[in-house]
């Protein structure tokens, strides 16, 4: 049901593998009580770059590193990162989903903050090494999964304001429960903006999510789950949730917002959109204006409302409000339409499905710990 | 010449200075070429915050720190900080410039980004003792300072979107030579946008810095030193330069751009404003459209524009270009205006002019390391 991780004749780099790797894993104990992005497993990689080239990478033991105090990382976050996960559930072989759009971002957002590219070998290595060497603590119940975090970051010590020429890539895995069980209360941002327009909102940079903390901090305070974000310029079209892109259906055919520019363009977000089409359902990327939607749902007009990504996968909307307390309701528990989406998508990654996608990709062998040399 | 630091009356938090720190102090040389923000003077310091609440902070040799890979930094840029300079120019006595702006502002772009505020006794035992530790190391021919950068980061280790509740505040030094002492071409950047408006330009976070990277590698390209940035939203007024405020002499008037949300406010642009006062300009703050200045540079109602801010103090502005090549030309080496306002300001904060704005602060002696308890 899964397929092996694309050959695309790139060389390998090669890899090494820490002292004390092994011990490390024999000991690690998966803690009762997972939450998301939490625990840590045992094994991690981490491949630097100096002098314009790539050095062979590490599996290491998970702990901490050290960083210069002047690190750019720390001053001007010259900092990516991606999130894909690893599913195992009811005891099939461990299969990541879509993994090459996660490194094809990577390298967009890097390109952006003007790091270096991350070679699709060095990428491969960390994240089916990774996922090989933590696989016994894949949690596999359904919702549940290994979260993959591969990031990359400019380690040059250096306060004057300019590309980062010594720089890390890392990946890191957290074995995790459902990241958003349940259905969502939306506070529509009409006061501050995710990023700018002509800015690196298309990019999955550290930077785009430090500015939502504080309306985020707002949501809580008035009593909603997540920020919606408007458009920076007209403040009038809908653009993402902090970390999750918006679905709406609307006289039966399914909206989501055009990429500007200014929204990430979800792995997840393409998923719903093939999946829908493929079950025969009528899919619009378009401008989304925020009051016309509030006034379709206030005629029935749409009848749901979900984000979706990597971490939460699908989630419903159940309302969306005002600063003021205005809320305007959706079905308390999401509509059919997202249900089955997300159903569809879960039967897929968690293997119950057949994968006529081709999304899913298995480890090779050659990660297999039996395999790599000591 | 030189005041002690206010006493706020803000009970002493105590520090403490780790085993070493001596041996390491006397141990460092200067190097001969220092460049800037690249060499680091061997004291630092480093406070925790945890649990809700300041720990005492420690003087620490210079060097790594070890940090969780899953450490919030890292992924989402919960990072902020500050500059400015301690100097002791022709063998006077050590003084830092307005450190007390610094640490409001710190505490603002904290607030922005959901950190905790730090303390008025955590930043002064940070900015003073490390310039009274590092004293010995302070560059002293003019234009030459004790670069201080304090900073505060999010260190706990969670991959969940969250405020940081584990966080650290650091100051480091960097002997460093004048940042900028030629004329500045600059390119106007009518593409990208450096923040949003509702976003977080007023706040010095990394995040703002890491999107101006590109913009930056495109003015290189194009032959131009820096960006000019312009408002986010009409793409038409000047909002400032990547780290650096504008100022422009129009009808022999002083204008800068009013503090619109996205700019940040300069230390540098506050003094400059008061200095120009001080000395019978006539200031004023307000939209600049750049095809306006345009026009009248053109006309020669604009004679001069220069830049500010604490790393280069003032920098002239030889000319304005666009990504076409075509360019604006202003006096090669600056006006007459900019030269006086950089001259009169150096001299206040190298110690030759009386500082009649009070805005010189010297080290409070229990921070000299003879009073420092071992």
């Amino acid at each position: 049901m899964t397929q092996p991780v694309p050959d695309h004749g790139i060389q390998d780099t090669g890899f090494q593998l820490q002292d004390g790797l092994d011990e490390a894993i024999a000991a690690f104990c998966l803690p009762e009580v997972l939450g998301f992005g939490s625990v840590f497993g045992p094994a991690m990689f981490r491949a630097d770059y100096r002098d314009g080239q790539w050095l062979p990478g590490e599996f290491q033991r998970y702990g901490p590193i050290a960083l210069e105090p002047g690190a750019k990382v720390l001053h001007y976050a010259q900092e990516v990162f991606e999130g894909l996960k690893a599913y195992r559930v009811d005891g099939r072989e461990a299969a990541l989903f879509r993994p090459e759009m996660n490194w094809r971002r990577l390298n967009s957002s890097a390109a952006r903050l003007c790091l270096p590219a991350v070679p699709e070998s060095v990428y491969v290595d960390g994240v089916f090494g990774v996922t090989a060497l933590n696989e016994a603590f894949i949690p596999g119940a359904s919702g549940e999964s290994l979260y993959l975090r591969p990031f990359l970051f400019g380690t040059e010590s250096n306060l004057g304001m300019g590309v980062a020429r010594e720089v890390s890539f890392m990946v890191i895995a957290s074995p995790s429960q459902a990241y958003h069980p349940g259905s969502m209360s939306l506070l529509i941002e009409r006061g501050e903006s995710r990023v700018a327009g002509g800015g690196i909102g298309a990019a999955k940079v550290g930077g785009n999510y430090a500015c939502a903390l504080q309306s985020a901090a707002r949501c809580a305070e008035l009593g909603y789950d997540l920020t919606l974000w408007l458009d920076p310029v007209k403040r009038r079209d809908i653009e993402e949730l902090s970390g999750m892109n918006f679905f709406a259906v609307v006289d039966g055919r399914l909206l989501t917002p055009t990429l500007t520019g200014s929204i990430l363009a979800g792995i997840t977000r393409d998923s719903v959109i093939q999946l829908a089409r493929s079950r025969g359902l009528e899919v619009e990327e378009t401008s989304i204006a925020v009051d016309e939607l509030l006034e379709w749902i206030a005629q029935g007009r749409c009848s749901e409302c979900f984000a979706c990504g990597t971490a939460a996968i699908i989630a419903p909307i159940r309302e969306l409000g005002e600063a003021d307390g205005r809320r305007c309701q959706l079905p308390p528990e999401g509509g059919a339409i997202t249900a089955s989406l997300r159903q569809a998508l879960l039967d897929i990654q968690e293997g119950r499905a057949e994968d006529t996608f081709g999304w899913m990709a298995a480890i090779p062998d050659r990660y297999r710990r039996s395999s790599m040399s000591l």
